[in-house]
């Protein structure tokens, strides 16, 4: 099932997603056709959740820079970086001295919009490239920012897919970020593919996919559901980054050692030679920040490609739907795929027989030259009741999914049987 | 004493070896002139032994493939590996046709008559040379194989060489391979040679020394003996293809951490610069697939040269006499002889003053210039009660026999005593 | 505070030291000068301390070798590595062939005189230069040394600086080499110097600062205080040839993984890229011998620059004032410093909320660019109450001292705690 990634991508593009508003509550919407039963979850303004208050609700309706003639040299319309995030409103003609700093723009990159919010502190500006900044040499402006904060509510959206075991899987991803694809659309839309593999499947594990605003969001998220998560959550990954054309990379939990981690790791490792990054949690960007969290401690790492910060379009307009493409979408899903399946899969076996089983008995042991037999011992071999199989395919040089098909073949023989969990 | 193991691998050469029969009892009698008390025990076909069960005694009469007007092109008594292991009889004139799905060659080797066995499969076959198969250009060839099943017995050899305490040492090596000698004559005449040795020194530790049929051998023996053989097994060593002139390799243990795993890594990096190689328990092949199969968990590895598979002449006739020789022969002899002699004489062993003793008072240290007065006192510094001399030894930088040495020095010194066991 | 270490170094440079005599209690008489309360203790001769005995005190008024006809060729006057280090006297003519079996020197290095003593051994002797020897061909000279022994005294001098808690952390050099610099000079400077600015801070921890001949100083020390040293001591360093151009080292403690060795570890490898060199306990040669001996097993590692042995004008009068450096001596110095530093503010922190607290509401967070949050977060992220601030500092890739300040500034804020101890 190759899910059209890319087309999504561009459906959503233009949502004017913040922290909250309308641009979060229209890509939910639009996951929610993607996604049957993915549930829109409303947190209100003034609620704490843990150290954080939820902020006003937050919505522009246009913005710009004009002439003091009229003519508009940035328009919100445009694009809508061009507002620092949660701007206060303003309106009316101002000195050019004065309007410069309200003025964001990254000499270093001339044609970049830069990424700018400012959430939590009483703020307005624009952002604007270096080159329009520089050609802005009227003595005065006109700039006007219809924007609105108010009591209203915080969003985000999750679905519960039931295995057959409440132990769940997390993952997640944020929902937040205007205009730009790398950071954060390919997460979404990457997310999305494997919340619908997922419920085409028919999984051991339980999946909580989540689709929250980056930080305050997967607070809010965790402040409701910390108990039950903190008590069932065996395995999770944030997603994000992950649709540019660097290698796919891992930001490890702060162990280094959980499931998830060594899930992930076991995958890349057997993945034909492709090269991968394997970075430390202090090199943690995302989400992974409040579920890795002291006292938190869920068993999460991200998966990315190029880490946040690490490429030349992050956090400007030029991270646009031109930094990511379709295979390389498309190849983060299926490491996600494989990782999931390892740990939806995973479990500890241990051999029937003392010695070598007579394998020719069992129909798998060819008289005169061996071939499937070497891998079915390994399997047995290493099932000592004790490493996962997680472990075991990697002593044992072989796919998890291998090693998975070989250790169900051997249990059916009787051969292998999983150890009491 | 330098024993003539190439003499032996001369005399020991053409004994019709199989898993059973006369080639294994020749084998073995041959031994019991080298090793004396080695003890012949005898299983009866039809006995179950863990998953399998003794197969029938097998017998080759004669063997050959003729034209029809009666020229001998491919005769057992030529090679015993000219006919598939444990094939069944048959006599008479086929069709070439026919005659071809009961050839076994190699076009990669054309000049190696392949070894194939088909010990659980009724069968029959001749293994030949390619250059012999393709100058079979008649349309009909006579075939004869005078071989007999029969109810008789699986055949192996063992002695125990008590020592002053009944935790054992197991040595382990195979003797059912007709005619190649680096796998597996190499094994047997340095297990002979190692239990001659043993035999002249006073052990601490008793040895057991095993000589079986590769897998069904080994399984047979551990059925009969499993619970004394956890009980009592401190260490072990399966000694195999070595005595070629491929540097000493050694394969682990599954934890790769037992006492045989560190004597053997140990000895192996004390020797003098002499390139080593180490290879994981997936690596393994001979009878340590068995003893360290989980559940039997014995703590075993193994010894070898160039491990099987890894040489060209590996199981094929080119396997001759000519690809071992004296002197790596001797090598290997040597290494497991020291691997033997400090898991004997290992001990744990702590300091018995605070502070490094007053040294010249006992005899050891030149008052002006030093000279054993450093490693007599990294023998003590390191003797912490914990760490054992092997790992003390390696701390030390000093090879294992001089560290005992000096430990023991030390002890009748009064500056060192052993842990209480 | 830059303390004048060179100018120390040349005020103590010609005072006789040996293990006993007058040369150690001037070294400690000028230390106390330095070091207010700075006390010396007195050992008598003939005492037991652990495996050892307290030696005679040892005295030198004058030694020469001259001619027959009166000319000096050797004078201790010129150097006090002339002579044998308790050597006994002696007086008279002797032929050429005799005096050769007393004189010391070293062909591969015919311009230094090398250090000998015969402590324990009775034994006279001279060291002269090789060239010295070379020109000596005469058939006989006279030679005359006026030394004593007797019934004395073995002295060190310590000082405990009370911290906030009895918990102590030992530094510890020697003072009983003669005329060598960096062997030992560079030690007694540097801990004089590190005595005076522990002196001048408000320490947590308790610093007992040891000045000991070696080998039998400390043994002796540790002989009145072994049982409040164990139950107190924390940390340690044992300061040896520090002064010259090699790179600071480390001589690990046994285990390798105690606090004097993780504090060290990481000071070194935070030190900006300036190269660094780590022995094992195997490559010690001070006081740590006994500090870290089987039993004693105090928490203490070794700093160092060029080690004993591996730099060519070791334990010769090459080892002269010209081998160590202001820079240097202040290098070893700084990184005591910080290793001290770390050890005296290091505690195991846990954050207070769960998951990030909203940084901007305490004054720590610029709203619209990130610049101390990133330090911030880090620190309270991998403060998990389990790792301490010196593996969580080089977790986060950040100075102890960066660390500690951002530590101490979280806990004041309320986001950070310390554990009880």
């Amino acid at each position: 099932m190759l899910e059209p990634m890319m087309e999504w991508a561009e459906d959503i593009w233009s949502f004017p997603r913040s922290i909250t508003g309308n641009g979060v509550r229209e890509t939910i919407h639009y996951l929610q056709e993607l996604i049957p039963n993915l549930e829109m979850h409303y947190v209100p303004s003034g609620q704490t959740v843990f150290d954080w208050v939820i902020p006003d609700e937050y919505f522009i309706e246009s913005a710009h820079i004009s002439t003091v003639d009229g003519r508009r040299l940035v328009d919100y319309a445009d694009n809508n970086l061009h507002v620092v995030g949660y701007s206060d409103p303003v309106k009316g003609v101002i000195s050019r001295d004065i309007l410069d700093k309200h003025l964001y723009s990254d000499a270093t990159k001339p044609d970049a919009i830069p990424y700018i919010t400012s959430y939590y502190k009483s703020e307005w500006g624009f952002c604007v490239t270096h080159n329009q900044r520089e050609c802005m040499t009227d003595s005065e402006y006109y700039v006007e920012i219809n924007s609105k904060k108010f009591k209203g509510f915080l969003n985000y959206a999750d679905i519960i897919i039931p295995g057959k075991t409440n132990r769940e899987v997390l993952l997640s991803t944020y929902i937040c970020h205007p205009m730009m694809a790398n950071d954060n659309i390919s997460g979404i839309v990457v997310a999305a593919a494997l919340a619908r593999w997922i419920q085409s499947q028919s999984m051991n594990l339980t999946y909580r996919i989540v689709f929250v605003p980056e930080t305050i969001g997967s607070i809010a998220y965790l402040y409701s559901r910390l108990g039950h998560m903190k008590k069932n959550t065996v395995a999770g990954y944030v997603i994000t980054c992950c649709g540019d054309q660097g290698p796919i990379s891992i930001v490890k939990s702060p162990s280094g050692a959980t499931l998830s981690d060594r899930a992930a790791l076991a995958v890349l490792a057997a993945n034909d030679h492709q090269p991968f990054k394997v970075y430390n949690f202090i090199d943690r960007g995302s989400d992974e920040r409040q579920y890795c969290w002291p006292g938190i401690d869920l068993p999460v790492c991200a998966i990315t490609r190029t880490k946040f910060g690490e490429y030349r379009e992050y956090h400007t307009s030029l991270d646009n739907l031109g930094t990511i493409n379709n295979v390389s979408l498309n190849g983060t899903l299926s490491t996600l795929k494989k990782c999931i399946s390892s740990i939806d899969n995973n479990a500890t076996y241990i051999a029937t027989t003392l010695c070598e089983p007579h394998l020719s008995r069992y129909g798998a042991y060819p008289s005169t030259s061996p071939n499937r037999a070497p891998d079915i011992l390994n399997v047995l071999a290493l099932s000592n009741g004790c490493d996962d199989a997680i472990e075991c395919a990697q002593k044992a040089r072989m796919p998890f999914a291998e090693f998975d098909a070989t250790a169900k073949w051997l249990c059916k023989a009787g051969l292998l049987k999983t150890m009491e969990q």
